[in-house]
């Protein structure tokens, strides 16, 4: 609400105003990940087929809950399963069928044009992390998270290179009544970024204000025709559909917008302790959920996901970067790969309370395995603390900055010419020093990945500089990063029509905080 | 010299203190990992067929130097290479036919059998950082290192379960004269562990000395025989071979001991600033250092070795657990697979000053990427800090312990019937909880990874414990682990030989410091 009165303050201002809006500096974003590497494939063809066929027992014989969703039901009737109760029996291969219609690959489309995103194929999206109650930085150490906390992740979003979406709760402003937060939310990443974003999913009525929202920003027969929100339903693992996601997922699907249709699984509890079990658990689940989604509108855009954790054992706590995650990642991936879906996994996780060692060992392990298995849609590529509770400041622009790692690496090895370097092995010789040769003077500026935040200096002068560590140049970065923030330009009678309806829904609701 | 004069005064002590050390505790230590996962592949045969094509014209063309080595030069003569002063040209196809004599697989014997080693194939042997002259810990920050701190290490490596490997150098121990340190470290090795090590390479009488050490502490007739150490032979990048190395290497080749043969590159620096340049070099450079090798003894055990970073063409310092450093790593293992060598890269790099998430960052990068990269022999696999400078007691700790997750993703996916888990997914049902069923209770123990030192516990537990970081919680486990230690039994014979094997040579020699 801040940023929509003052833009309305910056449109009574005139034209000049304007036009500054328009020409306001435009930060750089690096396209999403293309990748020119393989995927890396931990299953040979029979392994997948024993879990395609389990999964489709499992459908079959045991099937799956849709509940208080009477509608739903009767979608799968007249699809043909045999509906016992709220237990729907999927036929074997009938799931399958369903899916068929779901596209392999989708535009999200950006306010601004070139930050609109292809989900799918070898693409790679990366967007930050999303549902955490609590916020965390150095000056403040760990509190509830605000509407104020909210916009400086979106800011920090747009203003991270490496970063191609906005994402949705990137923490969750518990300053904000509950029904209306979505609003304030959506309001933020519409008006404060120009990179593509997540809808609300957290009542039906509430993915109906994204869509109406969105079609104010792109206007409302474009959102007809094209995706401009991804927004994240998950399953209530094992096997049970509930009526609040569903009901989201109705709408958007309706509305020809994207979701990711995600098993949550914490292993041990929520599916079974083996790899094996659990991936055929999320394929029974993510073939149901994706079939129901093409039940609402055959090709509507729709993402495979795939959130698993492990479990430690002793204290019951998720884990994350483990192995266990990891062989699930990677056979995740080959499941949508067969099923010709985009693939949604991995992320900046870890269970550790401060961005530490831990914290990125962990997160470490998990974004390697997503660019390796496959994964198209990146959800918490960045900032995600303490098994989810937390969202970090400083985390998020060292996440991000690790992210760069993964573009380069997507890149592959270039053999032509100029990449095998026989000039320059023929120049230099044995004994001899590469620096200044002419192949290197040419290649240096983009031969290597460069971080913009690590440190590489010489050890005296860090020791006169203070010894800081990377959680302290992070601090520093951030807050340098928010003071050149500079808000992209919006068509300001849509910018006036968006503060409009959000300070008229709140009007009209009463607060609810639970 | 402490551990043997105690060694002896047990001796004195009679039968009693003799059965004692025999009858110590042992220490778990996991098997080498065997992998039951594929190699990730970045090139395919028409890039790897590009660059073995350039790599012999490397050695034809502009050929490499052994410097004041003539007979070195006299063999190559002799093997049909054009010697034009200590340059020495070597027709295209000749190295590629001596290497074949190499062994694809060789088997290091520990002096505790079970802690013998294969190394080659599809396995992977993890050994600890190697070379710093610096130590740190929280305790007493940065410092030179000192023959103290080399017992203290040596003791860590032996109880840390997923180190196979005792290593070498893994701190310089400063206060013992440099013509002496070999001596000490090695006899280290040899009496406070029972895992295999590597022996001395800075001279070729310091190569004989390890001969001969080892030689009093498995036989001389068995190391004859047998490999029992495997040292590092660092190539002078680019295609330099230096007096001392070669001189090193001889010394063990002709005595069956093996050699890891290894490029030390800083791309940009030592070889061109691209990979596939790079990678051009590492395989010219790798086919003479091991074609040499098969000259001094054909058959005699080695590994190619790929040490490569890159370097921030802003200050020119080298950097860790980068895209180009992965892409060097992952191709060289083709190579090596290529040439049916074992292959020896990755570890846990960093250029951080300390182990804090910028360190976790590169280290986890790179020992993904060794895992996947078909990595035999991983030196600094842990305890690696500021590019290699410093030793660090925190980061070993918490390295070797985020090797266990390499040991569990290297299993692969069961899929039997207990792993496929569809009793579990029957029993539990839509909407149940997998904790208490009965496949939960057969697999949890042995499910999923688990760590000795991350923290997992609930926020207010870990903020009542004093919010303790991951080096902290490593400075606890170091200390605990040293207290912990309890040296594995010897023939007292055996330790007062070498005793008096190390007494003696140090009694020869006036000290040197440089």
């Amino acid at each position: 609400m801040t940023e929509a009165a003052a833009r309305r303050r910056g449109r009574g201002g005139g034209g000049a105003a304007r036009r500054a809006e328009r020409t306001a500096v435009s930060i750089e974003t690096a396209k999403y990940i293309e990748r020119n590497i393989p995927n890396f494939e931990v299953l040979n063809e029979e392994a997948l087929e024993i879990i395609e066929t389990n999964a489709e027992t499992v459908l079959e014989e045991i099937g799956v809950n849709f509940v208080e969703n009477p509608a739903a039901l009767e979608r799968w009737r007249q699809a043909g399963a045999d509906v016992q109760g709220e237990r729907v029996h999927i036929p074997r291969g009938l799931a399958r069928e369903l899916i068929k219609t779901a596209p392999g690959s989708f535009t999200q489309h950006a306010r601004n044009p070139e930050r609109s995103v292809e989900i799918g194929g070898r693409n790679l999206v990366l967007a930050p992390v999303y549902g955490p109650p609590f916020v965390r930085d150095m000056d403040g150490g760990r509190r509830y998270a605000t509407m104020a906390d909210f916009e400086k992740f979106v800011k920090l979003g747009y203003m991270s290179k490496w970063l191609h979406h906005s994402g949705g709760t990137v923490c969750e402003p518990t300053d904000v009544p509950v029904n209306k937060r979505h609003l304030d939310m959506l309001h933020a990443h519409m008006t404060l970024s120009d990179k593509p974003f997540m809808g609300s999913v957290t009542e039906p009525s509430r993915a109906q204000d994204s869509v109406d929202m969105a079609g104010l920003l792109f206007g409302k027969e474009f959102v007809q025709d094209n995706t401009v929100m991804t927004s994240l339903i998950n399953i209530n693992s094992p096997m049970t559909f509930d009526d609040v996601m569903m009901g989201a997922m109705e709408v958007y699907a309706e509305n020809n917008q994207a979701c990711i249709v995600s098993p949550f699984i914490v292993g041990g509890a929520m599916a079974p302790v083996t790899v094996a079990g659990t991936l055929t658990q999320v394929m029974a689940e993510v073939l149901a959920g994706i079939a129901y989604n093409q039940l609402c509108r055959a090709g509507a855009p729709v993402i495979m996901g795939a959130f698993v954790t492990s479990i430690d054992m002793n204290s019951g706590a998720p884990t994350f970067g483990t192995p266990e995650a990891a062989h699930i990642t990677y056979g995740a991936g080959q499941i949508a790969r067969r099923l010709g879906l985009p693939y949604r996994s991995a992320g900046s996780f870890t269970g550790s309370k401060l961005p530490d060692a831990q914290a990125a060992y962990e997160t470490s392990n998990s974004l390697n395995m997503g660019l390796l298995s496959g994964v198209n849609f990146m959800l918490h590529a960045c900032g995600w603390l303490e098994g989810g509770l937390v969202s970090s400041f400083e985390k998020f622009v060292m996440d991000a900055d690790q992210l760069g790692v993964l573009h380069h690496l997507a890149k592959g090895i270039s053999m032509d010419e100029n990449g095998q370097g026989m000039d320059a092995i023929r120049e230099v010789g044995p004994g001899g020093h590469y620096l200044g040769c002419a192949h290197t003077q040419a290649n240096f500026k983009s031969a290597f990945w460069r971080t913009n935040m690590l440190d590489y200096k010489p050890f005296e002068q860090w020791a006169e500089e203070g010894e800081r560590d990377t959680m302290t140049l992070a601090n520093l970065k951030m807050k340098q990063m928010l003071e050149q923030y500079q808000q992209p330009a919006l068509d300001p009678g849509i910018a006036e029509s968006l503060a409009a309806f959000v300070a008229e829904k709140k009007a009209s609701m009463p607060d609810a905080f639970s």
